[in-house]
């Protein structure tokens, strides 16, 4: 067990070494007080470990990104907002080398990356973002700017930056920025996350340890249940610091990588607390997960957490659709530390109805459905459905 | 190819030779002008075919049912709404058991079906349900008083009946009545229908027709994805016309079938409009229907239903994630006879965006998605998921 500490900074992408970062708006976001093109530079190249979305459709940045050869490192990440550059064909992905070659006039980039969130069908204002090229300063460093650029329908920014310090008294810096509010909206495309990194990680930690740290996060949270297009989460790192410790990397990773995606939650679209869905007791991993996710995306569990009504007979019955082995009699359903649903416990009566009330005022609640059948569990995040997702969806776009 | 005219008749249950049913209000529905438990009774005994839900935790009525062996017969089914009977363990069993026992005093039954809706996880209130029998005048015909007093957060009552006339010139009649709203609302639960005939059907005819009318019907609707305790449909058959033709049997039941599921889905809680989604040129009949059922069940195209937004990418991207085999090179979409995306032409100009809106703003349309890599095809039916929904859903109980 290696000894580190770990301190959260300010100023997000800035604190990394050899890492710039800015935004400028182009004219495609009408708010020009915000930004709509980001970038995030390194003065020598990075390794890049990318975890894409399972949409058959993914957009055209992701299928640009797929062309570069097996472990190919870069200097260069550009990002728009309010166009995802998805179902856009051919034509998509040759706006995206038109814009790279432009960029390289300006700017030496090496195997540049673009990454798009916004609405699907439509071709890239090219010439605009090309214009974006005179006016940014590549050699800035303007976490805020970059975090607030690639924000769609989220209400507040989400950026995060830990500095780790070794028991050699050694240090690095993880540093991150996403976007994500609908988790996940076709729509709008995305939730998009970039983490950077000058830890000397070897790519083949990378790579794993992004890969396992999504599942813990990303992948267990739902706003919607819908998967978009464009969904990026990448980590590149330069391994400017010289310092590394798996132990450590992977415990910030995992945690900036949580952090982001709680914050995605409780950004959720018209959403007002965060539930946590704790399935175990399950006969196997794949029936725990499967029964959690069930909970967290249903439509009727998630209009019962915004009325606050402790009605848990819509738990039990999402459980019982979801199509794992489960119980009756062995199935015991606790909100927080209070048992709202046993086999000897069925009916609620007035005192835990009352309790039961008080925790579903809170802002954030577990729900912990034990299935009695045997060791596997699962832990998945969601949140309220209210009028304002109804809202903010309907009226998306026009 | 035989002749056989079909027409509508008024008062539903009423026409079919040999049934009697009505309703009384023992006091679990607030409103006593509407009823809450109702009954449906033969003079002579009835074969009886069921489809009931696949949820796991099958509510009491479902269990009890499940205890008469294969092929029984009866000739009395009794419903109650605003209690679901469901996760009451063995005691919602003898709840039924006692009730039956008290309606035998009363009234000659053999087989007695109990069937019911309402809120998962309450005790059936047994003494005001068997106060009922001493009200309830078994030999009545009040088909309205029973289709109305089986509705939940229906907003109209669901009774159809028809009356078939064979070439011959013998006639036989099919009615039903029915409830849902929520598709499939499990906290209120359920979708339940009750289908009568006095045509001489086989059993075995009865079997199969309703299990493939059941998957033309009510298993190709949704409003809220979520399957619940209760589901319930039913054919009673007594044989009382002696007439009885199969494809005249067939196409009114899949008729009367379909019909019920569209007015339930029009009644979707806060629903305003109806849409097929049919997916053709699939590869296979899975891919068809996994795709439909995709469409029909996403948040993202529910809302942007609600908003008539042309948004076509929620559509695509929904297919997308879908899993099946899709290529967005051969993917076109229609709405009804436009031409929304195509490889060819992938962005919306104003002139069919207004066209589109034209569209969507109608009560009912089709939106239809061609994959383009084979034969198969599914529709599915949906609605658009409005403030109301949310309003409905999370008020409900409390």
């Amino acid at each position: 067990m290696s000894k580190f500490t770990i301190s959260a900074i300010e100023n997000g992408l800035e604190n990394v070494e050899g890492f710039y970062c800015g935004a400028t708006n182009v004219g495609m976001r009408p708010d020009e007080t915000q930004g709509d093109v980001a970038f995030i530079r390194s003065d020598t190249m990075c390794d890049i470990s990318a975890v894409f979305t399972n949409n058959t459709f993914q957009a055209a940045p992701i299928k640009h990104f797929q062309q570069y050869p097996q472990n190919f490192k870069t200097n260069f990440v550009l990002i728009n907002a309010k166009n995802a550059n998805a179902m856009t064909g051919e034509k998509g992905i040759e706006d995206i080398q038109t814009i790279m070659s432009a960029l390289f006039s300006k700017q030496a980039v090496n195997n540049p990356i673009m990454s798009s969130t916004g609405v699907i069908g439509y071709r890239l204002p090219v010439d605009k973002i090309i214009s974006a090229f005179d006016t940014l300063d590549f050699n800035e460093k303007n976490s805020n700017a970059a975090a607030c650029a690639i924000m769609t329908t989220d209400s507040f920014k989400k950026e995060l930056a830990y500095k780790i310090k070794l028991e050699d008294g050694n240090t690095f810096h993880i540093a991150a920025i996403c976007k994500g509010a609908g988790m996940i909206n076709p729509a709008m495309a995305t939730m998009l996350c970039f983490i950077i990194t000058d830890a000397d990680v070897p790519k083949s930690d990378m790579d794993a340890l992004l890969l396992s740290s999504t599942e813990k996060s990303f992948n267990r949270i739902s706003v919607d249940g819908d998967t978009s297009t464009n969904d990026t989460v990448m980590l590149l790192s330069n391994k400017k610091s010289g310092n590394y410790n798996k132990e450590a990397f992977e415990t910030v990773l995992n945690k900036i990588m949580f952090e982001l995606a709680m914050m995605i939650l409780r950004d959720g679209e018209g959403a007002n607390k965060l539930v946590a869905f704790e399935v175990k007791g399950a006969k196997s991993l794949d029936d725990a997960k499967t029964a959690s996710m069930a909970l967290s995306n249903s439509l009727l569990v998630k209009t019962a957490l915004f009325g606050e009504d402790p009605n848990w007979g819509r738990i039990a019955s999402t459980i019982g659709a979801s199509g794992i082995a489960c119980d009756e009699k062995k199935l015991t359903i606790h909100y927080d530390d209070l048992l709202i649903y046993s086999d000897a416990y069925r009916e609620l009566d007035a005192t835990r109805e009352k309790q039961a009330y008080t925790i579903m005022k809170k802002d954030m609640f577990t729900i912990t459905c034990d299935l009695g059948l045997g060791e596997e569990s699962y832990i998945s995040y969601g949140c309220d459905l209210s009028y304002d997702y109804v809202k903010i969806n309907a009226e998306y776009r026009t």
